[in-house]
């Protein structure tokens, strides 16, 4: 059987790089020919959970074409989050949790997907249903995966499966999960030794909303002042960027992981802010407005941002 | 919980339907408020399963949205081959084997393909994933399914997986799947009491092919030069048909199932006669062409028609 690569979204978190893992690990028991790789190098918090489980980094893509013909991907389905020559190679098997947008294949394919707080959710299931033992290791980078997606399993995303996951996947990892939990989100909060560019840069997706190209980046602190210190800078990077790349909007989530609030800084035009302020039916002040409660990307921003740029 | 809607694609085969009745049992069982309905009559094929088992055909529905906000597909995911209005519904399951193709959805949701001859060989994975017991009339009319899809395994999309499942309902729905399946098939093989308007009209789907809109429907026979003696009335009608609704071209397979060969009748402009002929590297000679071994449309007729339509 070719080999083929197994890889979560660009710019990966701890879900993207450690579900390719355990997916590669799953499949090669299966009896395919697999490895995981990612699209961007790993962040703090993931370097931490890799290094906790003994993992070393996956090696970083980008391109695929000119290694296989065929790959499987993990936590992410819309090609623009994909490898560059997405469409240059088959996609074989996708698992995810996210909806499905502009995916289109020649051909029938294998495709899980869930609406659960994360893919290793549904890793865990599969490795379940297909009775395939899971290493300690292996279980401790889900473990991260579904902390990390879920923070901590305070996200609005979460679901009584993501509960029963965290719960069986710490036994087998052997670690207390909320404690090696919140040691793991505060290592991907140390933002003083990173420039604007590249926090704003670390975990972002573009959307395709309605002809609009819309860009929501978050990171995650556990000092909220600290981080508005650097406002104007933040502001300055993501209006680069967005002329750069062609953003119709950037949007950036700054998420307290203790008290599970965020601050927004929005830059675009006037159209795109007022499809923001609509969205969330705040408004913004000096391009920034508090979004109390909000800390999923997936289920509190991007569907109420989907419906005031259709409207 | 709101009650949802569950169905295969328009033109329903024995798959659409019966694959439709087990997932509604299956999510039943879990806690879900749904029921199997159709999107047309049921054929003489799945009508002789449906009785043999004990069913009465589902309910047909034209429209979704005057009943229920949500509804789960099985045996399709293209939105011209759902109910019309499905873009007014929210998709909260699919389970299918076919490729993905222009389903798009705002919300995560539950989705589960494989490249499998049958949905209901998914069905039979998910009941025993879940540890439900399967009922002798599910099982007998999931079988009936998997038969009608892959011809008696005889189809070259059939696979181990639905070989399996074969042994495995025929087991719990007590028959010879062997003995019955051809008596079933049979059953959808009496063409002679139907007009052409409803042959070409009975298992037929639409696909957008690089902008064409192509056609192709397929009827089961026992006796081919009996279906041939009425080919200028088949012509007639397919050309009618086009007119009608605008297909750029529209094909017919005429499947023996006996000897597994089939005929095709083909209108349409000369470029997409064209495009056919490149697509099956042969010529029609008066609309008319041998397809010897041709008898999946899914797996032998749209990806060679695919790839000829985007050269």
């Amino acid at each position: 059987m070719a080999k083929e690569l197994i890889f979560g979204h660009q710019n990966p978190d701890t879900d993207a790089i450690g579900t390719a893992i355990a997916y590669s690990y799953l499949q090669n028991k299966l009896g395919y020919d697999t490895e995981a790789v990612a699209l961007g190098e790993a962040n703090d918090e993931t370097k931490y959970a890799l290094n906790k489980f003994g993992f070393t980094a996956p090696r970083v893509i980008k391109t695929a074409s000119n290694e296989v013909d065929a790959v499987m991907l993990v936590d992410h389905n819309e090609p623009q989050q994909s490898v560059s020559d997405i469409d240059k190679v088959k996609v074989t098997h996708v698992v995810d949790h996210h909806r499905i947008m502009n995916f289109n294949t020649a051909d029938p394919l294998y495709y899980r997907a869930a609406p659960v707080g994360c893919t290793s959710t549904i890793m865990w299931q599969m490795y379940n249903e297909k009775e395939i033992e899971i290493p300690q290791d292996i279980a401790g980078i889900m473990l991260s995966a579904i902390i990390s997606d879920t923070l901590l399993l305070k996200s609005p995303t979460t679901t009584d499966q993501d509960k029963e996951a965290v719960v069986s996947l710490a036994n087998i990892a052997g670690v207390d999960y909320k404690e090696y939990g919140l040691k793991m989100l505060k290592a991907g909060t140390n933002i003083a030794d990173k420039s604007e560019e590249d926090l704003i840069d670390l975990d972002a997706k573009s959307f395709e909303l309605n002809g609009s190209n819309v860009r929501v980046a978050q990171i995650n602190v556990v000092d909220l002042p600290e981080a508005l210190e650097r406002k104007d800078a933040f502001l300055k990077a993501m209006d680069e960027a967005s002329k750069r790349e062609g953003y119709d909007m950037f949007m950036l989530l700054i998420t307290n992981i203790l008290d599970s609030d965020s601050e927004a800084l929005v830059v675009g035009s006037d159209e795109s802010k007022a499809k923001f302020e609509k969205a969330f039916n705040a408004k913004l002040s000096d391009s920034e407005v508090k979004l109390p409660g909000v800390v999923s990307r997936k289920k509190q921003v991007v569907p109420p941002l989907t419906n005031a740029f259709e409207a």
